[in-house]
């Protein structure tokens, strides 16, 4: 890899990790080349502003999601897709008591402020929608599968808010007992 | 009222509808300040900083939702008290999908900050969740109620965040229709 995408990369990681931490609005361009050791002015070479890293750093948490559902669409049971789906959250619950959903929080703070940036967040979430929706098409749920898509996350994302607002990762994983039980009915 | 108490009244007014529709974070006193039609000078004799009068604004939601409570606990039957918060939710779905749920969202964002601000937040979630989890009780879930309280709040918080994301009010309709229907059974 060239040192020229080196750069790139470790401001997008940098940005990734700050947006999430500490939301997009107070994550500055001189907060990110700092974290990615790049001199700021350098920054400009690759982003001119900032709502072009964020996209940047829409592409890569959409090609981290991207590789995820290609591992789980490999598995031969629906249900055990699903079922990774969910403890895929599960396993982030101290982050997420911490820092909240990635995609959730920034669909919240974006979602706000509406325009081109809220629509890379919406974008990243109609993705999931449509995975777990096509999952449920594929258990023969063709009517329903969005009514039950959007259930699914609705429930992981409420409760990954109660989990963040309490501090405590018990909610989520009280509520992926309950929502592995519900798969099993679904 | 005294002209002094009309303008602190008028200032966590603006500042509960900018921390609202904009963020706290991207909410500035002088914003605030010109929201309230108030010199900015001014807003120094009531709020020293802004984490004071989020406090304030804290304080004021917190009224308002025990005022809600007060008339719903007077509902003799206690599904109709809980459908009655079901509908005030859904009532807003138009706001919610250009701004997301005032509480989850205030939730979110100072959740991840932590520290004094995202306790006031956290206060008034309990405060929600505590009501729900009374109103299951007096249904005579004595074991059950604080789970079903955090599945139906977990459930609204969750589609009031699709809702947002997909600026459609639909979402949150079709849930609350959902919810309802899960009421008479639980």
């Amino acid at each position: 890899m060239s040192r020229k995408n080196d750069k790139r990369d470790r401001l997008v990681d940098a940005a990734d990790e700050l947006i999430y931490q500490k939301t997009f609005h107070t994550t500055t361009l001189a907060d990110i080349a700092a974290k990615a050791d790049v001199p700021l002015g350098n920054v400009y070479y690759y982003f001119k502003v900032k709502d072009e890293i964020l996209l940047a750093v829409v592409q890569k948490r959409e090609a981290e999601l991207q590789s995820l559902f290609t591992v789980w669409d490999q598995l031969p049971n629906v249900r055990d897709r699903l079922r990774s789906f969910i403890e895929e959250n599960s396993r982030g619950s101290d982050t997420i008591a911490r820092f909240g959903c990635s995609l959730g929080s920034l669909c919240q703070e974006l979602g706000k402020q509406g325009g081109d940036v809220a629509l890379y967040a919406a974008n990243l979430m109609r993705k999931t929608l449509s995975w777990v929706e096509k999952q449920f098409k594929a258990l023969g749920k063709e009517e329903s599968a969005l009514s039950l898509a959007e259930y699914l996350i609705a429930s992981l994302q409420g409760i990954s808010l109660l989990t963040l607002t309490f501090k405590d990762p018990a909610f989520l994983h009280r509520q992926s007992k309950h929502l592995e039980q519900w798969l099993e009915t679904a």
